[in-house]
């Protein structure tokens, strides 16, 4: 990892912007249990409670993919940065402990230089680690003539509860979702994730969760890495009950697109998708955890595949693919 | 994470390569007793033996600056970075258990594809991590039109020993590096670490090593690290006792520079600087463990400041600071 040395606030080097990361980070790095050391050694040294699984996650953020400079600000780029690896521990029903954070920074960005590039990247991805309590306890930075790329690892805990596997579906568990969904790109709210670390905990705690994931590339794509890691089952969702956000109807005034069609294609909602038992599903709906929002969506099916029943009766296959990276035919697609 | 699917050979997309690498991966996922669960999941579950610290490490390397696709193999550019990484895990005397990697690929590098691009990336990644016993348990892979950048994240844990910090070196501590130093860059050398994980391991079972780094930056300047984590302290390198390899000294024919500046200031050696006490000095060198080869090189001091004596009794100061990766006037200095 970077080193720090001793530097002066004038200072434009790695060093000088590793301490200062340093000492932004240090108060939370000190405040929290698990960082036996943090920044400014090889390697962090972090401590977990003995018998918990420790999860580890990653995502890689890149300029004109995933954000763009030219839009959006530093300190929302950071949010998203680190929230979308946070919404990956909360898939599991995990705690967040400790953010490692790897930047490719331009040397400048019109007037911008990389330094304050960097300042403004660390306030987002502080923020965010601060309101999860997760520590910022190392990285690589480093300045380029390419485009602004950060790559941001996430490590957490399970709790007593255990991990919740994308692969525990079950044929009849009902299907739930934590949130409205479709049209996060447009309305910029993409940028600013909630993960649902507490309401997982919470629903976790509450009754044993069969599966979850987060939704990141759209519910029919999510749920089908659901379905395809539970052995190849598949689900009815319920066209009238899943939970439209504004933004997306809002999208499908110009997009030539049903509002359904965003909520269910358009991913980055970062909202929770989970199933449970019915006997569960009863027992939740009529006691759901204090301010957690549910939306039962639809039920888990022996034969492949997932299929939408309209109001009117009608039943339809929806394709559960979802945003490919690598598809060389989608440059772009993800903004 | 990102998320595998069921995905055929000849798939160019996002899921296909996950898949491919979850496939090249789960042997080894499999054997580490380390991993509750690997890739498949929005997080990996890891294991780590209780009472240990759990170590983190991460680098990112960027096309132009830590290496070239013009000249450099796709396998080479993988090795250097699981291997830089599993190095800062050797800096700790620590053991590497687990590393997860996020790539940005071009979509095309001349004729190859990203596809292409990732499984040249995934042997040199693989090869490496198979040596040290790094599970590869996850990733994010995400194409673009941009150069290509890599992100590896190394996970570890201390031994029954501890970890070796920066911060813990004394006056009067003698000052040992594990091997011949500078030109690493010009052979190539610096693609193909060997990090010194064993040598570490065994040379802290056999004497307390009081602080240690490895040789990423150089040695003036990582020693510069020691002195300054150290709390301010200083040393005397002895100039004939500093190991100068071959490819320092080739280089020296025509950089202008003498072979021992290279062995000082070049960087990418990966070999180990550490410091002990006097006592233990004397045992490490009367018995050095197994196929561990250690050069004595200086003694720390009290009084501030990295100095070299020459072998005619001149002392000189040299500055410490390493290789700036934000100093905007050194525009591919590290390569």
């Amino acid at each position: 990892m970077s080193r720090p040395q001793d530097a002066t606030p004038q200072d434009t080097g790695e060093f000088g912007l590793i301490a200062w990361i340093r000492e932004q980070a240090e108060p939370g790095a000190r405040q929290s249990k698990h960082v036996a050391f943090g920044i400014g050694d090889d390697c962090a040294g972090l401590r977990f409670t003995p018998g918990r699984e420790v999860l580890v996650t990653t995502d890689m953020l890149m300029d004109g993919r995933h954000f763009l400079t030219s839009v959006h600000t530093l300190e929302q780029i950071g949010r998203k940065a680190m929230g979308v690896n946070i919404s990956d521990i909360a898939a599991m029903a995990g705690v967040p402990v400790a953010a490692v954070v790897s930047v490719a920074l331009p040397r400048f960005l019109g007037k911008r230089t990389a330094m304050e590039l960097a300042r403004g990247l660390e306030r987002g991805l502080d923020a965010v680690a601060a309101d999860y309590g997760v520590a910022l306890v190392g990285g690589d930075t480093n300045a380029w003539d390419g485009p602004l790329v950060i790559s941001v690892t996430v490590l957490g805990e399970t709790t007593e509860r255990g991990p919740v596997r994308r692969s525990g579906a079950k044929p009849g568990d009902v299907i739930f979702v934590t949130g409205r969904l479709g049209g996060s790109l447009d309305s910029g709210r993409h940028l600013e994730p909630r993960p649902r670390i507490l309401e997982a905990q919470q629903l976790h705690q509450r009754v044993p969760l069969r599966s979850m994931i987060d939704l990141s590339d759209g519910l029919a794509g999510d749920l089908g890495h659901i379905l395809e890691e539970s052995g190849g089952l598949g689900a009815v969702l319920e066209a009238g009950a899943v939970p439209v956000h504004n933004d997306a109807v809002r999208m499908a005034r110009t997009s030539g697109r049903t509002p359904l069609d965003h909520a269910l294609h358009d991913g980055e909602d970062f909202e929770l998708c989970f199933t449970v038992a019915q006997d569960d599903a009863i027992r939740l709906q009529a006691q759901p955890p204090a301010g957690v929002t549910l939306y039962r969506v639809g039920t888990i099916k022996a034969e492949p595949g997932l299929r939408i029943r309209h109001e009117d009766g009608r039943m339809n296959a929806i394709p559960t693919k979802g945003f490919d990276h690598l598809r060389v035919s989608e440059p772009g697609a993800e903004l």
